[in-house]
């Protein structure tokens, strides 16, 4: 799992630009090993913080308006293994082995459904029950 | 190339959520048919028609505040292979075959910088000349 120190954490902060959201937010991708894309969510540079000092990712909520650490409840966290930064620097892509499933739906990732003809189509691989998970 | 047809894509774009981000916009993440990242843009309701019933993915530039034909200067425009949607319906994931470099600073993907320690340290390989390519 990939950790920062406080001080690389403030170097890498500073590199950032969270302008272009309102509310100061990056789109983070999330992916696992083999390649899959499992979500995309929006950090806040206190999330971007979190992140790098623990090995877990977290995010923030703009329905809750707080931050959130990945699999809080259901314990489907996600351990980082690196992160890489795009041209702009307003943009994370971390690559995470995913405990469980990535998707609050049950599903391993929330890209579940393609788009075929005007329909979705299920695709995608149902790893937990979240009826189970969440009660 | 995947394309779709004006009553279908009606019919997908009546299921998107474009409330999320100021201006009706949608995170839309591109990767290629081995599972790399190369970028990711934003797209409003009029990007995502032309996306859908041309096979190359456009995109709304926020900067230019037009829409924006990914390759139109550059060549290297990306045919849509796949569409994915997600949980929440408000992001996309588009599988392409990239013509030339995703990035316009002349690398594969946008995202050829890791995190280590406390620098970006370059990992992409460059496959283009920006000068050479944006005279």
């Amino acid at each position: 799992m990939k950790k920062f120190s406080k001080s690389e954490i403030d170097k890498i902060v500073a590199e950032l630009d969270f302008s272009k959201i309102e509310g100061g937010l990056l789109p983070v991708v999330v992916q696992d090993h083999k390649g899959k894309v499992l979500m995309v969510a929006f950090a806040n540079e206190d999330a971007v913080r979190k992140s790098l000092e623990t090995g877990y990712t977290h995010f923030y909520s703009r329905s809750r308006k707080s931050l959130w650490k990945k699999g809080e409840t259901s314990g489907h966290l996600q351990e980082i293994q690196e992160i890489y930064i795009d041209c702009d620097q307003d943009t994370l892509l971390i690559k995470v082995h995913q405990l469980g499933g990535g998707c609050h739906t049950g599903y391993y990732s929330c890209f579940y459904r393609i788009l075929d003809e005007g329909k979705l189509k299920i695709v995608g691989r149902k790893v937990f029950d979240p009826e189970e998970v969440y009660k």
